[in-house]
């Protein structure tokens, strides 16, 4: 099992090491680390990675793995992103989106008509690219995989493995990876976390969900 | 409130991208990645990472970040490690250690009858530093926090940055990952996986623990 994760600019990091950090520990499975070039790739935090393959370079995955963060939003309208994650995803096994990583795989015409789910303030976008948007954490459509925001794509990593090497070898990912979560707080989501917390998350982020609206826009467009 | 996160060859890279979206969306906090160069530093599933500052070149941190992972096996028995680990650690007002990066924490010296915790497979052998193990995924004993292993680390994240800027903060953070957690299985601890699993794990580390075990004696005994 050939897994592709895409590496752009501006990514949110977490999106793509946390659902990795799972696959890579299922036997018999490669990763490769997709970029326009072998240059290190900066996240939106400033953590540098250094991919492995670029756009011309690298070979059909069985999986594609599309993270997401604000450097999403400039890759949906980048032709060189969309014309990639299309021809990847359409002769791909499974896709895998994580947080707003699933706007991409909209982008690319690949979510016409399924369910999927993306980062909580993101969603409804969706239904743009002929989506139908869910408020799921872990959403599973055919061989679509999407999931919430950034941390969803641990859960999300784990319920992949779990479909392609059986349930017994995720289980033991999740004993290696001490995953049995206690968040500090209650909350997490719009549902649960408190009110104001919401309403302070909400404002601070307007201008970028403004934003990334406007391109998405754009990217509807000229969906293929 | 200045970062330094320890990058050594073969950490488990969770352990340490977790905490760090938390910690790098927490207002004013600035982070350096260190390492022995700036060369890409390579994980232990493959992944590479630059460095951003050397062990010559970084300035004290307040909070210090220790990821573990198979990598922390060596670097608690590398002297320039240890004395980086034990110089910054002297110093900052904050210690975390992630999953076996509590033993380096040991090997430091900075430990000593502390409560500690680390990966479940290898909290016992923080006695061997003069701490006091603890089986918590979450153990705070004045200026240390220590988490258990790898995805621990994101729920500490987020108990440092409540301590270091106060709950909403902290509880901001959390609703931007939207971290609500819902593993598809049961488990993630000895205690909470079914027997058949824990017992495949047990047998599949144990070379890896007997080796862990004897490069603790080493480091032991020349415990600063």
């Amino acid at each position: 099992m050939h897994v592709n994760i895409l590496l752009f600019e501006g990514l949110t990091q977490l999106d793509m090491t946390g659902p990795y950090e799972v696959l890579a520990n299922a036997p018999g499975f490669t990763v490769d680390f997709v970029s326009k070039s072998l240059d290190p790739v900066r996240c939106d935090r400033g953590l540098k990675f250094l991919p492995t393959q670029t756009l011309a370079s690298a070979t059909q995955c069985d999986l594609l793995v599309v993270p997401g963060g604000p450097g999403t939003d400039d890759a949906i309208v980048d032709a060189d992103w969309v014309a990639f994650t299309r021809q990847q995803g359409l002769a791909a096994q499974y896709l895998f989106g994580i947080c707003t990583g699933s706007l991409l795989l909209g982008a690319a015409g690949l979510l016409r008509g399924k369910r999927a789910s993306s980062h909580w303030r993101a969603r409804e976008l969706l239904s743009r690219f002929g989506a139908i948007p869910t408020d799921e954490r872990l959403c599973v459509d055919g061989n679509t995989y999407t999931a919430g925001g950034v941390t969803s794509g641990i859960d999300m990593g784990l319920k992949v493995v779990a479909a392609l090497c059986g349930d017994d070898v995720a289980k033991l990912i999740q004993l290696q990876i001490e995953y049995d979560p206690k968040p500090p707080f209650p909350g997490g989501t719009p549902a649960t976390s408190e009110p104001a917390i919401v309403e302070r998350y909400l404002a601070m982020s307007q201008a970028r969900f403004d934003r990334r609206a406007a391109l998405v826009d754009r990217a509807a467009a000229t969906m293929p």
